[in-house]
């Protein structure tokens, strides 16, 4: 069964990371009906074990498929690296989510097959990323670091300045001098960071923003799914929930997105677990 | 009815911060027993609401409850600023929070009244400090900032070096033109920059540890209700439990806790849920 072409593009993150990825949809897909679904009562998932993030992870695509949305995607590096292959099994609809199209990204970006990847400490641990590119590319070499202060540094909004460059080059550094000519921003808060990252790794290393690739990939996904919002479409949404504060979410999110953030729904997911 | 005196002291917190309040109570009361849960599913408290807040840490309160504990503690600032009160009125028990043993330490310290409190954002935003503070000193003033880039900083182990300085530099250097001479360390992870912090606020200002603080309040408590352990008791345990993966708290808490944490044990909390 085909699913509606006006129902909307479902897109879950822990928190308010995916806005970033969401961001990019608008960009690219304006007249897409959206909804956004953070996980901001649980948020960060980076940081627990694969159990957790993909019980978390069902949840929140169940809630999201509750809503009848036509497609689903996983605008979190820490869920996509874990739940993706899991939560394509389980939900009946297409799936995707940030690791392949920042993969595919970068495989076509290097020139010396040397491929840097930063993202949370669960991100790299899952392996991932390595495993994604060296399934496009065997002979692509992957240097893979957790950078866990990055997130906590764009939440505060300290993204220039002093505290800033120096965490920056206390990661990257060492990562630039293994001679990696592309680097993956494996975590949807790295692009408000693109500046720092990208002065500290210098013009000659390419910077791939999964948020973007990620975007690129759904369009394609929807013309090739015939999926695409009719022309005639009415009622045009974009539409929000949190698990917790919408404050928070209102006054933070709006740096992620680039725009305003007008109304918050609160999600209560422990009413749409999908046993 | 009074509790057994070889029951254990229940401790919780929403990861490991709280580890340092029970270093303190393992200094000055080596004979108790204890039981130590760390909701680390769900970790940090700081960034999320009141309401969510309130739900956690009465999730947490009744698994410890739930396990026969004599004496309970709260050993993180957030859940004690805001849910310290309605978890005394629900549950039957002797029940301890960080804030009050902090407050009083430093209204006894200052000598100009003029009292400095750094914690998270929910804490901050609580204003349990002032509150608490004002009510053993009408004339006390206290000026309380949020430093949501401290419990990262630690649990990444940057607690010395370029990056620490820099950042307590950013939120402490204000706080000390304000001519504060006494300073709470609101937060159970701050322990660990205590000597950042010392070095950015200068000999002048005195720190108050409220884990420190903490624990003597626990003893008194102790003597108070003839709670102690009897000198019989037999059976002596230390236990721990975790909502997440062992690996992690068990790494990093041992930069807390000063000791090798030997077992820790999984809860379950949503089959403990007191509704």
């Amino acid at each position: 069964l085909k699913a509606n072409n006006n129902a909307a593009i479902g897109v879950f993150d822990s928190g308010i990371g995916g806005l970033t990825v969401l961001r990019e949809i608008f960009a690219l897909l304006p007249f897409e009906n959206t909804i956004y679904l953070g996980d901001t009562a649980r948020v960060p998932y980076g940081i627990r074990s694969p159990e957790t993030v993909t019980k978390y992870s069902f949840e929140s695509a169940a809630f999201l498929a509750s809503k009848g949305i036509k497609m689903l995607v996983i605008a979190c590096n820490t869920a996509s690296s874990i739940s993706l292959e899991r939560i394509k099994e389980r939900f009946p609809l297409p799936v995707l989510g940030v690791i392949e199209p920042g993969a595919k990204a970068a495989v076509r970006a290097t020139k010396n097959k040397r491929i840097g990847v930063i993202g949370t400490d669960a991100t790299i641990r899952s392996g991932s990323y390595p495993k994604a590119i060296r399934a496009l590319d065997g002979e692509a070499e992957v240097i893979a670091i957790p950078c866990p202060l990055f997130v906590p540094l764009v939440e505060e909004g300290w993204i220039e300045g002093d505290v800033a460059r120096l965490t920056a080059e206390k990661y990257l550094l060492p990562l630039k001098h293994t001679g990696i000519d592309t680097l993956v921003l494996g975590c949807t808060h790295y692009p408000l960071l693109k500046g720092i990252i990208g002065k500290t790794m210098g013009p000659d290393v390419a910077l791939i923003d999964s948020a973007e690739e990620t975007a690129k990939e759904i369009k394609e996904k929807l013309i090739i799914e015939d999926l695409r919002m009719t022309e005639g479409g009415k009622g045009h949404y974009r539409e929000f929930f949190v698990t917790d504060s919408r404050d928070r979410f209102m006054a933070v999110g709006e740096r992620f997105l680039g725009e305003r953030i007008e109304h918050i729904n609160i999600a209560d997911l422990s009413e749409e677990v999908a046993r």
